[in-house]
């Protein structure tokens, strides 16, 4: 069949003004935050789950691809349409539909942006805690499909703790409720938690449940400098072990600092080895006690300097270092490769340094900064396009997920697997366990329309 | 084939002294904590996944059904081989294999008794905070099985917080690993979630990998008395919007009170319409703050006595009349059905007063107490066996779970589906869900020979 005549049978089902195949509008879909690009044959804004529901009938019928589409911040191209197909985007159905501060939970549209949805729970002193760093334009949805983390899950966990309920409607067309508005359930297999990081590879979510937790009274941050990243890792560990569970605890390598020092002066020290950035909340006293204990364990890790912010301008001030290292590293070089590499928390130091050995061997930098307190380092590969620079970075991206395999890690702790990281998620499962994931893909989509080639 | 020769054959690959015919062990074999009873035809006793993976091998050709084992503390008959085949006795794995204090995480073999990895990690500081009230006697293998909770859920959430990483061996007899020693994963579909909770009817876990969290270093229990189940829930929500997150938050009825200090003396007011029990943990200058903060809002939602436990001891005698409630009701009828309906938090009091109005029609007692902080109602039916209310009992219970699927709940927020909700599960999740569900199933044991009958 025709893309001109499937385009006008859905559009005759849905609404002509909800699908577009014009050129100018397949570019614009054509890309996301990694850096890859395939264009799709339709693209179809989404306004109710009755259109979700009819374009997928139509689609699984013809065997034609469909790609949901939040805000395409996927840095592992995700969305691409490789195969091209029909593209969902789901930006229109951003309502928060209910804000349930009795139960603290929340039920929204997919399309939602992560910070909104925050911004409007922390108005009624609620707490969404998942971060994920592109949350200023991310969605939920995509957040859910992804099961994105953040800086604060080493204290609240990713996004997969938080989602109670989805409706999703699969392949077929039909609508799929499961969970609710309950924080237990073991009653059948956990559908819920299959879908979170399924990357709309089983379905697309129409309607999202998200618990909530309080949000808490006080902050503060404290930043460390170490002359080692031993001594800094170790610090991580004794900062657990002190009882304190940090609400952030970030690492940053020097390579890092110095770049994030030459774009913007943050106030960091750029001779320290490693810098950790530590936040803790709760209560107001408890807030004052964590940050005598972060302090006091700091320095018996031979931290250098340790300082604590006394005002939210200085807070504000030490991550807004943190918070701009991406641009940081794009001003050093256009684009930006953030990899994703999760080991043993203990071992991220090993990490680190099989990454520098990397970056030495390519002479090329390779900056690292990272969720210490989770094990997750995310080394930048930086390169200028259309150079040499490009297939060294391919090299590079292996290298570091066969170290970290080898370091019993993950090739992904957040970001998902997306297009760009199938082969590594080979070398992780085994065929066993790709085996029995092509099987439940095979429950929820026969046909292999959704997000078809991504996620395993 | 004939079960001798069956068994001859396991006996003969695995080892004559762990396998066994003998009619004085299959009714051994035969039990749970449910009300139910079915013999198996063979029994092995476990020693090494190396055993578990030849006798599925073996069984998976015979297509013989294999149900593995922990304690058989299931309510739900989730261990009874309802069509005979092989037990699968895990309780001879029962080593713990690593504590790794850097990384707070223990991997151990599935025999594990869940006090046991309780008290061994406790004496190092560390915390593994699920605590299904079975866990003197329920093994970590049963507890990942049925995705166990407990009365820290609240704070905590369950054992499905906990799993890292699972050695699962499938009904081939091969070997899944999945997960590891890495707090955070969205490598492909989360096999270790799906997992969780498939009451053994999709692999027998041999090894189980699960996160710790530093031991908090005090904490304080609080006894307030309501004189009615709204003042008493309208607390409970009270208390979380007050920032306090209790680690433990439990809620008494009247009949279950009557009963329990019929039976002992907890010291228990006998004339409250709800009792919560309210524990709360942290550093210890936190727990006091968090303690004046519980008892100033359990004074503004009306409670009666407000009971702060100054010492162990008062503290233990609190927990020992919540802890002995079971006792108590078998005391008071020689048969008790523990249910398990969990609904959205502020409706806790609609559900039990729904329990009440099913006891008053069918003329019998239905104590419920359980974790008001997850709106996890535990109703229990105590009857005398071989009399009527066998069958009013199972009315009951249908009644109680229409009740809690009405109110937008669950079928089970901890005990699981086993062989007795199984209807109610098709209730709750729709003919779509339960397809899929078979397919999953499918995909992992297509001869179903794991568990047949149980779950979904
Ligand atoms: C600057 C920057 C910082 C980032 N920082 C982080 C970080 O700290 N942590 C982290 O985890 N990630 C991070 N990311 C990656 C990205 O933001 C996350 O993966 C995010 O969850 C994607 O959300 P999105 O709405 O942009 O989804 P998209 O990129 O549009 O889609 C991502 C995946 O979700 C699927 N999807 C989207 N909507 C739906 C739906 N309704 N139903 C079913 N499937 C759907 C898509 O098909 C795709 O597979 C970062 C990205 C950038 C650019
Ligand atoms: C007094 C009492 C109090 C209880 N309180 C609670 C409570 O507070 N919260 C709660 O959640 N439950 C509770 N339960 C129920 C029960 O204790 C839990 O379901 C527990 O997790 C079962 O553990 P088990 O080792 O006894 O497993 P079993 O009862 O032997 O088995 C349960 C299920 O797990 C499977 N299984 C066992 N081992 C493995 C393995 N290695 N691999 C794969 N599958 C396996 C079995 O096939 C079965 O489906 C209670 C039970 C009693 C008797």
């Amino acid at each position: 069949m025709k893309t001109d005549e499937l385009a006008r049978e859905i559009a005759a089902d849905i609404g002509t003004d909800k699908v577009t195949t014009a050129p100018e509008d397949l570019v614009c879909y054509a890309y996301d935050c990694s850096i890859y690009t395939s264009k799709p044959d339709i693209v179809v804004r989404a306004e109710s789950k009755l259109d979700i529901a009819r374009v997928l009938k139509i689609a699984n019928n013809k065997k034609v691809p469909v790609i949901a589409r939040g805000a395409a911040t996927s840095n592992c191209g995700a969305v691409i349409p490789t195969t091209g197909g029909i593209i969902l985007d789901m930006l229109g159905m951003d309502k928060i539909i209910e804000i349930d501060e009795d139960n603290f939970i929340v039920v929204c549209e997919p399309g939602v942006v992560t910070a909104v949805l925050q911004a409007e729970v922390e108005k009624r002193g609620l707490f969404y805690p998942p971060d994920p760093q592109g949350l200023n334009m991310s969605t939920i949805g995509g957040n859910v499909a992804t099961g994105a983390g953040g800086p604060r899950a080493v204290k609240y966990g990713t996004t997969r703790d938080y989602v109670l309920s989805l409706e999703t409607i699969i392949a077929d067309g039909s609508i799929l409720r499961t969970g609710g508005k309950f924080v237990k359930d073991v009653s059948g297999y956990n559908l819920t938690q299959l879908l979170v990081g399924s990357e709309g590879t089983l379905g697309v979510f129409t309607e999202i449940g998200v618990k909530l937790l309080p949000l808490p009274e006080a902050r503060k941050t404290v930043l460390c400098t170490f002359a080692s990243l031993d001594d800094a890792s170790i610090a991580v560990t004794e900062i657990l072990r002190s009882k304190v569970i940090p609400s952030m605890l970030e690492l940053l390598d020097k390579t890092s600092v110095q770049l994030i020092q030459n774009y913007m002066d943050a106030g960091y020290p750029t001779d320290a080895e490693a810098i950790l950035l530590i936040e803790v909340d709760g209560s107001k006293a408890d807030v004052e006690s964590q940050v005598v204990t972060v302090k006091n364990v700091c320095m018996s890790c031979r931290a250098g300097e340790i300082r604590i912010a006394g005002t939210r301008a200085e807070e504000e001030s030490i991550w807004a270092g943190r918070k701009s290292g991406f641009a940081a590293l794009s001003a050093y070089r256009p684009v930006v490769i953030p990899e994703d590499a999760t080991v043993p928390r203990s071992r991220l130091p090993e990490m680190i340094r099989q990454v520098q050995a990397i970056a030495k061997k390519y002479d090329m930098l390779l900056p690292t900064f990272g969720h210490a307190g989770d094990g997750n380092a995310h080394p930048h590969i930086c390169i200028n396009p259309g150079t040499a620079e490009l297939e060294k970075a391919k090299k590079i991206k292996d290298e570091i997920y066969r170290e970290a395999l080898k370091l019993g890690g993950t090739i992904t702790g957040e970001h998902g697997v997306g297009m760009v990281k199938r082969h590594l998620a080979k070398l992780q499962h085994g065929d066993k366990a790709l085996e029995l994931m092509a099987g439940i893909k095979k429950a929820f989509d026969p046909n292999n329309i959704l997000n078809p080639g991504k996620a395993f």
